[in-house]
C-alpha cells in the first residue's frame, strides 16, 4: 500500500503523500469568525494518509501545533530527504497505525503552509492580507477543519489528536462538535493559557513588531523582519526544552572552541543551537503567522468560552474518550494542568485515561521517540476502535 | 545617626547617602583581566552606611545583581521618592543593620551607573567605549572591588553578601581573597551557570543585537536599540517571576477591558506588566552593559575556574562561614545547584547552614519582603560578629 522511499528514517514510512486543497467560504458565504469578523474565501491545504474503512469509522484527524502543518508523516518526493514532523509516530504498524486508520491533517487557519493566513492574497487589495487578516481563535481553526471534513463526508472522528496547540484543538473539538468526537488524546497541552505561557507568547511577539522590517505586518514586498523572527523562534525553543534536557543535551560545553572567546560571539553549544534554531525557521515561517497562532493560544480558555467560568461545565456536553498525557519536565503545560482537565472531565462521568511520562524532554516530549508513548496511544486506538466495531 | 526622611517607604531607613567615586589603575598600570587584556583608569561608584568600627571589624559587602547599583538602600535627596534596590533589608535595625555594621556596596566593572562599562569614555578615544571595552568576567568584577576596599583600608569582610550574579560575586570573593572573608551570604545563585541560564541570556542579547541602532556597540551619538533592549528586559522578568507566581499576579485577567481587542494590542495583564517594565528599563540602563554584565555571568563557573573541574577543591582555601540560601520556585538557579554547592563546601569542612525558603515568587524572592530571610541573615550576622569578636 505504500511506497517503498530507500532513505526512510523511520521504519517504512507511509511513502509518497501529497499536499491536497480545499477551498469553501467563498463570499458572500464567508465563515463567521469568533471576532463576528468575517473571512473568504479560505483555503485549507491538507493531507491524508491510509484508507478510509467504507462506514467511515476509521478517522484520525491530527492537529498540529505553533509551527507545525499538514504534512505529518511520509515524503512528497522520491529525493525528499525530510519526512513529514510526526513520522515517528504515524505510519503502517505505527503508534497511529496506517494500515488500520485514515489520518487526516491540516494546516491551521492563520498559518503559512497552504492555509489561509496573513500572507495570502487578500481578494479584495489583490495584496498579502498582513494585518488585515482577522485576528482568529483555536474555535475559528476548528470550525475551519469541519468544513473539511464536511466536504470529505466525514461524519465521525475515531480519534482527535494532537500536542500543545494542537492539544487545544483537540479538545475544541470534543466540547464544540461532541457528536463527532469518539475519542480524543490531547498530548502535553492546557483548557487554557497560563500567564507564564502568555508571557513567552507575548515576548516572541515583541521581539518580531521591534523588527522594523515587520513594517507594521507589511513587509511581503520587502525584506522581512527575520531577525525579529529568529528572536521569537529561540525563546520558544527554550521553553520546549528543560533545565534538564539542556544540562545533557549541552552542558556547558564550548562550541568548537577550547576557550572563551571574550566577545559576543557564541561561546557555547547552547548558544549556537539556538542561533541555528533561529535563523533555520525564518526560512520556512511567515513572521505575521506568528503572531496570529500564538495570539490564537493565548486566547484559549475553554472553561470561559464554553463553561461560563467552569471546566466541568464546558466539558459537560463531551461524549469522547480520553487518553490525557502529559510530561514530567514539561514547565510550558505542566502536569497539574492536565490533572486539572482530567478532574473536570471524571467529574462529567468521561471514560478518562491519564499518563504523566517520565520524560526529560520538556514540552517537545511529545514529538520525540517514546516507548511508552507509542504503546499507550496504540492501545488507546485498538480500544476504542473495537468499541464502536461491535 | 540617620536623617529622617518624611516620606519613607520601609520603616526607618539609613537617610541620606551619598553616590562616591573611586578611581584607580591609571596607565601603565592598567588592572589585567581575565582575558588577559589591560583596562584602566577604572572608576567604581560606591556607598557606605553606618559605622566603620575603630578594628573595622563590622564590614559587609554587599553585591549587587544585573541590574543592580551601589545604591542599595536610603535616599539621595530629601525629594527622592525611591530609596535603594534592597531598603527593606538594608537599614537601622534591619536584616543587615546599619547601626552594627558598616555596609559597603559598589556598581560592578561593565555597568552603567557610575563604574567604568561600556558606556564610558575610552581615554584613548575620547568616545564611549562600546565593544572596544573588553569582555570582563566575575572574577575582574571582584578584583575591582578589592581595589576599592584596599584603598579604604579594609582588610576583613565580616560577611560578603548578594544574590544572583551578586551570588556568584559572593562566591568569587570566598574563592579568590579567602583570608579576607569570614563569612558569606550566597542567595538564590550557583558556582556555574547553567545552559538553561546561558540560554535565556543569550536570547536577551540577541534582541538587543538584532535592533539596526545597537549598530554593532556603537550608538551613544545616535538613537539607542531600546525596542531591543526592551525585549532583553522582559524575557528577563519571566525568568524572575514563577508558573505560580504569574498565576496569583496576573491570571489571565484582561488589562483594561471585558473582552479580547482581537488585535495585538496588550489585552492580557501579564502582557501590560512586561511591556511596561521593558519600557522602564530601558531609561535607565545600557544595552552594552545588558551584553557585558550577562556574558560575564555565563562565563562564572567556579569549578573550571578555580577547582580545576571539581566544585570541592574550588573551595578548598575558603575559610569563610556559610549562609546558603535558595527559594523554592526559582527555576533559574533552583535549590538543586545550591544544594551541590553546599555539598561541596561541607566536604571541605566548612561551617555551612543552608535554606530553602518556601516562596512563590521565583528568582526575584530574594529581593522581596520575606521575614524568614530577615530573620535567618539577621541571626547569622549577629553569631558570626560575635564570634569574631571574642
Amino acid at each position: 500500500m505504500s511506497e517503498y522511499i530507500e532513505h526512510d528514517k523511520n521504519g517504512i514510512s507511509v511513502g509518497l503523500v501529497e499536499k491536497k486543497f480545499f477551498t469553501f467560504a467563498e463570499p458572500p458565504h464567508e465563515m463567521i469568525l469568533e471576532s463576528a469578523e468575517k473571512l473568504g474565501p479560505i483555503t485549507i491545504a491538507y493531507e491524508t494518509y491510509g484508507r478510509l474503512d467504507p462506514d467511515k469509522s476509521n478517522v484520525i484527524l491530527i492537529l498540529h501545533a505553533l509551527s507545525g502543518d499538514s504534512h505529518v508523516a511520509g515524503y512528497y518526493t522520491r529525493d525528499d530527504q525530510k519526512p513529514g514532523w510526526w513520522d515517528i509516530m504515524v505510519g503502517p504498524g505505527k503508534g497511529i497505525d496506517t494500515n488500520k486508520y485514515f489520518v487526516i491533517c491540516s494546516n491551521i487557519l492563520g498559518s503559512c503552509m497552504g492555509t489561509t493566513g496573513p500572507s495570502s492574497i487578500n481578494p479584495k487589495t489583490n495584496k498579502p492580507y498582513g494585518l488585515d487578516f482577522p485576528v482568529v481563535t483555536i474555535g475559528d481553526m476548528v470550525k475551519a477543519q469541519k468544513a473539511l471534513l464536511d466536504h470529505l463526508g466525514i461524519k465521525k472522528i475515531l480519534s482527535a489528536i494532537g500536542g500543545s496547540i494542537g492539544g487545544m484543538q483537540v479538545l475544541e473539538w470534543c466540547v464544540r462538535y461532541p457528536e463527532m468526537v469518539v475519542s480524543a488524546i490531547p498530548l502535553a497541552t492546557t483548557t487554557r493559557h497560563s500567564a507564564l505561557a502568555i508571557a513567552f507568547h507575548e515576548v516572541a511577539r515583541q521581539a518580531i513588531m521591534a523588527d522594523p522590517n515587520w513594517n507594521n505586518g507589511d513587509y511581503y514586498s520587502g525584506p522581512k523582519p527575520n531577525l525579529g523572527l529568529a528572536v521569537a523562534r529561540m525563546i520558544g525553543h527554550i521553553t520546549y526544552l528543560s533545565d534538564e534536557s539542556m544540562r545533557h543535551k549541552f552542558g556547558r560545553r564550548l562550541q568548537n572552541k577550547s576557550d572563551f572567546s571574550f566577545n559576543f560571539d557564541a561561546d557555547f553549544q547552547v548558544e549556537s543551537y539556538l542561533r541555528y534554531q533561529g535563523a533555520k525557521f525564518v526560512e520556512r515561517f511567515d513572521a505575521n503567522s506568528f503572531l496570529y497562532i500564538t495570539k490564537a493560544s493565548d486566547y484559549f480558555d475553554l472553561e470561559n468560552q464554553h463553561g461560563s467560568g467552569s471546566t466541568v461545565k464546558a466539558f459537560s456536553k463531551t461524549r469522547a474518550k480520553f487518553l490525557v498525557v502529559s510530561f514530567t519536565s514539561d514547565w510550558l503545560y505542566p502536569t497539574y494542568q492536565s490533572k486539572a482537565m482530567v478532574q473536570a472531565m471524571k467529574k462529567n462521568g468521561l471514560d478518562v485515561s491519564f499518563c504523566e511520562i517520565e520524560a526529560e524532554w520538556g514540552h517537545d516530549a511529545f514529538l520525540l521517540p517514546n516507548d511508552r508513548l507509542t504503546k499507550l496511544m496504540k492501545g488507546f486506538l485498538a480500544r476504542v476502535y473495537r468499541q464502536i466495531q461491535r
